[in-house]
């Protein structure tokens, strides 16, 4: 701990299921190939609340979450050339270093650069850039925007268009680019497909986004909190429904109102019964079903194999199939252009100081998205 | 049962799990849209023995069981116009209309214009073609191929070049097609690919055999029987091994032994245990596991759901993903080319009454393929 280090404003997990505690951190500042990011904006995404429960198989504590966000390059490392001071940049939770197998696959966006460092909560020369009093505080999936400032590995930064407000954008960097890359890049939805999706949070509202963009035909959103069908329905679906009225499987449902099934069907919750829903209710022969909800420690998904041999297709994606160096800049001027609106998923605006109120929002199913504001000095 | 009939040597199943009993049944004529088949050969498959076995859900009794056969056309019902009398054909279990919603999708050879009826054992007009003493016997899978005469709707048959030997090429109508087909049609594999073949019967082997047209780089035959291995060596696989002879999980030898993991897998058995397997040798990022083998009633196949999440793909396929009418032929013709053989699949041939010994000989391991030569008189 002998690097210099600037003091910055943290909200602290100190433990699993406790509330975060808002202090002063040290941050060491940055290292080869690594770049302090002024944080101006955050979202908080259930992934953090995840993690924050103790469900999180790999949750480590005391940890600095957040990965949803937006900032400024404050300072570079050592041999940073792609990030200057003053860049806008969104975080990466999902890095891209262009070489490794993954990257250079042509077929994936799941850079393996620094996957096995950022797993431990750490850079990846394998140490932590926050302290607190002299303890180390882990990173949190290489982000941890949770913090006025934050390191990350110059290969996780995306450089953005400096018009647009991070106050929004910051959304790109999780959840609006998962479900809008789920259904555009990874199932590739095309023009006429009918399309379920299970989950109207953020990223479920982000597929419908996505699904009217491809020019969907029906897009039926489910759920059983009916108070998120008014805002579904305004971004594009077609049919909301939620699984409670009904005495039979969703599944079977949704098959009657398309003929057959839906072409792709999108999970966005993270729970492995409806992900046995959203693949039974694709069309035989061809129906696509893809995984975008994160599930439970040790949670399977099941399903009898008839439904594959007779032709739908089971898969996942991760961060929306996206590369997030090479692709994220364009689905942030994709944005500037008008052709979505993020304004529609942000339902609360807080300080860092009042942190803890957008996890109560997100569990009482009040929030779509709540954004913490940094507001700088 | 006043249509006119002509006697057939058949071997019926009366009941689950008995020997068939070779007899003499009444065949009715074809009626509209119907056609009389001799048939010449069929192969024994081990889809036969599951639904003797009376494992098979929605297995009939009595019936006459057999699904890969080859034949020749012997008489016309009204209205047939795209086969006549003399021509060879291989019957299909997966019949091509070419006008339903699934023949017109482009996406799948999954027919759906008799799937009812055939899954019935019955014609499409819901009657049977078979008696005996007035009593009516079922139909299997559309083609009843262990009968000197079976009576098929005219979209359930190939037309195939008559210099193809029917002693051989009736494995086309199941086995060699679904594996091959399952290796280039379904999986499409690529050159350099390395690919994992779970299960080395027919469809297996054949699995190898597309691998090796693909032009793959590793093919990996998985059995615990191995004594299939000289012969899967032969075809192509580069590397045979055995479960049993590890003390850790296959896929994880597999991920060693691939850097990774493959590009693709095939289940080739119906084990719903080593269906999991194939799908977790597969390469994080972009492997996909395709399920050709038929599972018993009420199994299921599971997986954490992170494994799709982390970008593999599980899906399935049903004969090959061939359509029969307009694809089986071509694959006659690459068969006459030479592309690949059919004698290294036929282990055994026998006449009509043996084919107990068929059975025998698949369960006991020692048969790839056995065919029954009818030789009529």
């Amino acid at each position: 701990m002998t690097d210099k280090f600037i003091k910055s404003k943290a909200a602290i997990a100190w433990g699993p299921n406790q509330p975060l505690v808002v202090e002063e951190v040290d941050v060491m500042l940055p290292r080869k190939g690594e770049v302090l990011v002024k944080v101006i904006a955050s979202g908080v995404c259930h992934t953090d609340a995840f993690t924050l429960s103790g469900e999180d198989p790999e949750g480590l504590f005391p940890v600095i979450l957040g990965h949803e966000g937006g900032g400024i390059v404050e300072q570079v490392g050592e041999g940073v050339t792609s990030v200057s001071v003053g860049d806008h940049v969104i975080p990466l939770y999902t890095a891209e270093c262009g070489v490794c197998k993954f990257c250079t696959s042509g077929k994936t966006n799941l850079c393996s650069a620094v996957r096995e460092t950022q797993g431990r909560g750490v850079m990846p020369d394998g140490t932590s850039r926050f302290y607190k009093d002299g303890q180390p505080i882990f990173h949190y999936m290489g982000c941890s925007t949770f913090s006025e400032y934050t390191v990350l590995p110059e290969i996780s930064l995306a450089k953005v268009n400096k018009e647009a407000p991070l106050e929004e954008v910051c959304l790109l960097g999780c959840g609006v680019t998962t479900g809008m890359g789920a259904v555009l890049n990874t199932a590739k939805v095309e023009k006429g497909d009918n399309v379920a999706i299970f989950g109207l949070g953020g990223i479920g509202l982000s597929a419908i986004i996505g699904a009217k963009m491809a020019g969907a035909n029906k897009i039926i959103g489910i759920d059983i909190n009916e108070s998120k069908f008014e805002l579904a329905k305004q971004l594009g679906a077609t049919d909301c429904i939620n699984p409670k009225n009904f005495d039979k499987p969703i599944q079977d449902v949704i098959v009657e109102m398309t003929d057959g099934g839906v072409e792709y069907s999108f999970e966005c919750i993270g729970n492995v019964d409806v992900m046995r829903s959203a693949l039974e209710c694709c069309h035989k022969g061809w129906g696509e079903s893809v995984i975008v909800g994160v599930a439970g420690a040790g949670q399977e998904i099941s399903t009898r194999p008839f439904q594959l041999v007779t032709g739908r297709v089971w898969r996942g994606t991760a961060f929306g199939g996206v590369k997030g160096r090479s692709q994220l800049p364009a689905i942030v001027e994709q944005y500037l252009a008008g052709e979505f609106k993020l304004s529609d998923f942000i339902t609360h605006t807080m300080p860092l100081e009042e942190i803890n109120k957008s996890f109560d929002l997100m569990h009482s199913g009040e929030s779509i998205r709540s954004v913490i504001h940094f507001d700088h000095k």
